[in-house]
């Protein structure tokens, strides 16, 4: 295998054979070929893309290079929810327990904040002591034990995913859909999972801010799991505005928390709920999605989900005593009300300006290597459309410090535009993308 | 300086600042950007390509990593000649000692073999004791001494333009105008030229195939030169087939000897008066291209440019009677004609196929690390258009054994094809370009 060579033909629109994709990313994974090369080999796919077969190679290389998880003594379906990732999404904090306390095995991989967007990992650690670096045993025993585990990748679970994810952060070639299509799907299944449930972010605050992207980015997930017996369904869902109104770790841990005790913001509720009804429905625990709504809406009415939720937190070594009083989570020291500069209609929220903004007063990275201070962040609670009066609140800045709050101020001031005419925001679920072809859902708010 | 944002911009068709530029080749050249990042950025090049004002920065930059040679005390017009690369371009070997016997000095700074081309450094180094690493104070002194010294690229002269073009051919991205343009003019300002003749190749045998390329690249030097006080005339030759007969470091000696004895192919002779026509009038020493020939004669008649190359090899430390006996340079154990096959018309003598052969016979480099067989390679007698008949011989194989004949017997199988047809292969010299624009030569072979 001579790499230059491999590169050359991809640069020049070629294809790459099967084998040739198994040895460079197995010899990748053992540092046996330069990152250098790798690189140049990303940028010439982002912009001559990959073909299914090659699309299918890298996946099964990637998962080659590590162990999978053994659910082989598990009579239960397992389903697994992904995102692409947005801000304010907390709806994997409320669907693990809702979804286990309904005999449906969660084992969930999750990742950290990313650019502009919230990890799931971030907020889970805003617990103290919440452990999501867990052996692959552990978690198959926890996901046996309690039905659901909360974990990130380790150096077992699809390494070379992890090495290539890595540089294709550092290259400017993150946003390829086969390479992210490939990347979530080796993970998935990785997991050993009976169905996944993907929730493609569309508009401003999205990775992929093309509506013809994100379909192919779906349609080439769905078809990744289709050929590798895991059935998937996409829903696209709104990124031009944060889900919810909590945008930052411990703040959405509490939003979170707040679904699961039957309050929330409505289109939190409505997001989970609809990606909840397909997941259960994939796991064959529900006939219809309408009968699964029914069956969430019990859980948490009964209180299975929060209890489960605790099991969860207490598994992995958190406090559990948060999930009944939310107030022990950590809370930032400054916090202030931000005010409507003047009367009018919001025309919009900006999602990764408020991204950025959590990173700015030290709720996110800017290198892997950065401490993430969980209790920063912003509650927002308006959204495009509303009509609001100068001088009314439309969410409240938490800052470590008086500056944090001039801050996240000015970040509120950028992100959150007043004006007077009409707008027009994206649907809240615009699409359901099955294997069998693409349904418009364009379902408004809630 | 956010490396990633750089890399995007470019990728997705943005500008790149000059100083944005400047920091990058410094932080590069100090290892303090990883190889991966600048891997990414040279593919995203290769496709969205550099504009003029950053192929400037580009160019200073490098220059700025560097040292440049200094002949503020030296009275002579300073010219050298470039190649884009070739198969069987000794003219190097010939122009250095017939130009700075003419009066012109010539610092001559060559590369090594490079794919399937040859590279002036190696020929060289086919003599016994030839040395080319020399300090640039060596070559300083030597150039004022003797008019010409014949070096390598050492870490004093732009390193940074050393370091991205192993990054580069490692990486798919050598064949990019805008890189390639501004590597060579880095070194050829480090050499505080008056002035520049460019050897651009054309056809199979050519890096870059396409002939609207290969003027472009032209006008890309071109205009570097004009904006750093170095003219700059290119022609453009024909690298469909080899130039000369023999392939191979010390077979090409040898006919490089050979044209300063009053011999050699009437082709080679050709290109090489050609361009040091153009030398010697940049360099002011002759007033015409017409003039320039007769004196270049002049000086192969007399003996002084074969006496000035002795001096060169002995300067640099080398068997000076090689170039009175060249039957004591290194050569090959196993010799043996090559035969036609049929009777036909040559159409086709592959410079590619060669090249790889010179390298397969082990007269060349499939890593930097390799060392090289001086003595291998091929003297092919025939061009395309010539009539043969069955049986007579067409070449020669020089080998280090029994086996080296047998593949290099195959190589030529593969390079020659005999035919039928009239064949139309290139014009020797093609076009001619001038900061005052494109002349159409069309001059066949000699």
């Amino acid at each position: 295998m001579i790499v230059p060579r491999l590169i050359e033909r991809k640069r020049d629109g070629g294809r790459l054979e099967v084998d040739e994709i198994r040895e460079l990313v197995q010899a990748y994974a053992h540092d046996k070929v330069p990152e250098y090369q790798l690189a140049a080999l990303l940028m010439a796919i982002y912009f001559k893309g990959l073909d299914r077969d090659e699309m299918d190679a890298l996946m099964e290389a990637m998962l080659e290079s590590g162990k999978k998880l053994d659910f082989s003594r598990l009579p239960l379906p397992r389903i697994d929810k992904h995102s692409t990732g947005g801000v304010g999404d907390k709806t994997s904090l409320i669907l693990a327990p809702v979804i286990a306390s309904l005999g449906v095995a969660v084992p969930m991989m999750s990742g950290r904040g990313l650019g502009h967007t919230g990890g799931t990992l971030d907020k889970l650690e805003s617990i103290p002591g919440f452990r999501t670096a867990l052996s692959l045993e552990e978690a198959q025993a926890q996901v046996a034990r309690i039905g659901c585990a909360m974990l990130s990748q380790t150096d077992e679970i699809v390494p070379a995913d992890r090495k290539l994810y890595a540089l294709r952060d550092a290259t400017a070639t993150v946003e390829v859909i086969p390479l992210i299509a490939s990347s979530i799907m080796s993970k998935k299944i990785a997991e050993s999972l009976t169905g996944l449930v993907i929730d493609v972010k569309r508009g401003s605050g999205s990775f992929l801010p093309e509506l013809d992207d994100e379909i192919e980015l779906a349609r080439a997930i769905i078809d990744l799991g289709s050929r590798h017996g895991c059935p998937v369904i996409a829903l696209l869902t709104a990124m031009d505005r944060p889900l919810g109104e909590a945008c930052g770790n411990a703040l959405e841990v509490v939003e979170a928390i707040d679904v699961l005790r039957g309050g929330g913001p409505l289109d939190l509720i409505e997001v989970t709920l609809a990606l909840g009804a397909e997941m259960l429905v994939l796991g064959a625990v529900a006939t219809s999605r309408e009968a699964a709504r029914e069956m969430m809406h019990d859980a948490i009415a009964s209180g299975r989900a929060l209890a489960k939720l605790e099991e969860i937190v207490a598994a992995q070594g958190g406090d559990a005593s948060v999930v009944r009083q939310p107030a022990k989570l950590p809370r930032a020291r400054h916090e202030t009300g931000y005010l409507a500069k003047r009367t009018g209609i919001v025309q919009r929220v900006d999602p990764r300006t408020i991204g950025y903004g959590i990173i700015a007063l030290g709720g996110g990275r800017t290198t892997m290597e950065d401490t993430v201070d969980p209790s920063v962040g912003f509650v927002v609670s308006v959204k495009p459309g509303v009509k609001v009066e100068s001088g009314h609140k439309l969410g409240t800045i938490h800052a470590r410090n008086k500056e944090g709050l001039t801050t996240g101020a000015s970040v509120l001031d950028d992100a959150i535009l007043i004006g007077d005419s009409a707008v027009a925001a994206l649907p809240l679920i615009s699409h359901r993308v099955t294997a069998r072809g693409v349904e418009v859902v364009d379902q408004g708010e809630p």
